[in-house]
């Protein structure tokens, strides 16, 4: 694998807001290490969309990451993951890490019964992507998926702790009740923010996997592999975003709980 | 006024499937005219986009539908009509309706108290849109406005008649019912699908503004004053989509009532 900058940040694209997560959990578990994240707030969600345009959409954030040299990337969206990781893999020559696989091996990990289940948007139940992981870890184990469209402006809106937030996902999670899995995938990055709700509805037995936590040991173990940790280093943190940066950084400062810089970058 | 081709088809275009409700009217209303429809599917949802990019996307979509050699143009997006309606009269030289206008001179000719409530997207909210029309026809009125994000997919997920789209509806309505608004304009094209829940939480005696149906009276309007109006002849409906078009096609087929063909048009 060609080094291109071993010097160099990390970037993490995501559609929009949900990648924070996981940039969170990087800025937590690496913090000698420099971040650039793309957020493609002009086009998201991209849970909707179709294949050939998140592969086209997820392209181009790419590129964007790579112009500011970055040495990594981390595909910081469950449906860009799904869709567009081995084409982008087979497109760029520096290690790319998705969302989904670090997920999936720790439900696998976790799992007595061998029923995991998936709550996702409709792009990534649609891929397939989470049963082909966890199958690839352990073919014997029983995979049960759910789209909740709802739940990401349901966190946008901040409801997290209305009554009707429960109805929801009663209403979503049925069927995996149902099904008695004992280990649940966040597949979403903002899933994490709606865990209360998400333990009351399934009851303490079910094992919930924040695959923003799994993502960011995964880079880890990447650049221990590659040895391009940085150590001791004040790190530097840049954002660019497609539309709205000032809404972004209002919600990123709050939930980071740092003041950022936002750069716009229109028109890709 | 140019025109550029008076036996043309009437162009509508929206960020996605909300316009329908719009061209549903046109068909009852102007069955013998042509339609030709474009759906932003690749970005949609726009009421969450910001000014400069919501223009731009316009724009894009007026051009798509000039190249199809439309006689007007129908802007069938509040998101876009709030902030792209002046900017595409100013650009482009045919006819161009938006659906603004005719729902806020239907409810100031509806409301006795002269207080009017509007609910729609977060961008057409903050654009200030209806307040500037309802006060262009009545300065008198007062405006009380609620964005209510989570509408959009909760129709989208056909869960208009669970118990929780009530307390949903209860939570975005409250400050109107607070307000004691008389009319109340749908100011998404959505939201006419929620009709019954929003009755049913307002209450009988406030009246429900349906943009789609007042924008068709307005487009028969203005194609009686410019002559243009077509009799007799069987009308031609395309349907033109940025992503998603199968998808696109069944929704769009349930909801009209009839058969039809959908053309992607990619990469715009």
């Amino acid at each position: 694998m060609r080094i291109i900058n071993p010097g160099g940040p990390i970037g993490v694209f995501d559609s929009g807001f949900g990648g924070l997560t996981v940039v969170k959990e990087l800025m937590r578990q690496l913090p000698a290490e420099d971040l650039i994240y793309f957020g493609d707030t002009a086009r998201v969600p991209y849970g909707t969309k179709s294949k050939e345009s998140i592969i086209r959409f997820s392209i181009e954030n790419a590129e964007v990451l790579l112009k500011r040299h970055v040495k990594m990337i981390v595909v910081a969206c469950n449906s860009s993951t799904s869709y567009a990781l081995e084409v982008l893999k087979n497109k760029f020559d520096i290690p790319i890490v998705g969302v989904i696989d670090p997920g999936a091996r720790k439900a696998v990990e976790m799992t007595q019964n061998k029923r995991i289940g998936v709550i996702a948007t409709s792009a990534t139940v649609n891929s397939y992507a989470y049963d082909k992981a966890i199958k690839y870890f352990d073919s014997g184990v029983k995979v049960f998926s759910q789209a909740c469209p709802l739940f990401v402006p349901l966190v946008e809106e901040g409801w997290m702790h209305k009554k009707f937030a429960v109805d929801l996902a009663e209403e979503y999670l049925k069927s995996l009740k149902r099904a008695r899995v004992d280990a649940l995938i966040l597949g979403c990055t903002h899933y994490p923010l709606l865990k209360n709700v998400l333990k009351q509805v399934m009851g303490k037995k079910v094992y919930l996997v924040d695959s923003a936590y799994e993502v960011a040991g995964e880079v880890k173990r990447v650049l221990e592999i590659i040895s391009k940790n940085r150590k001791g280093k004040k790190a530097q943190y840049q954002f660019l975003i497609s539309d709205r940066p000032q809404h972004f950084q209002a919600i990123a400062q709050k939930f980071l709980g740092r003041s950022i810089h936002v750069e716009l970058v229109a028109d890709k």
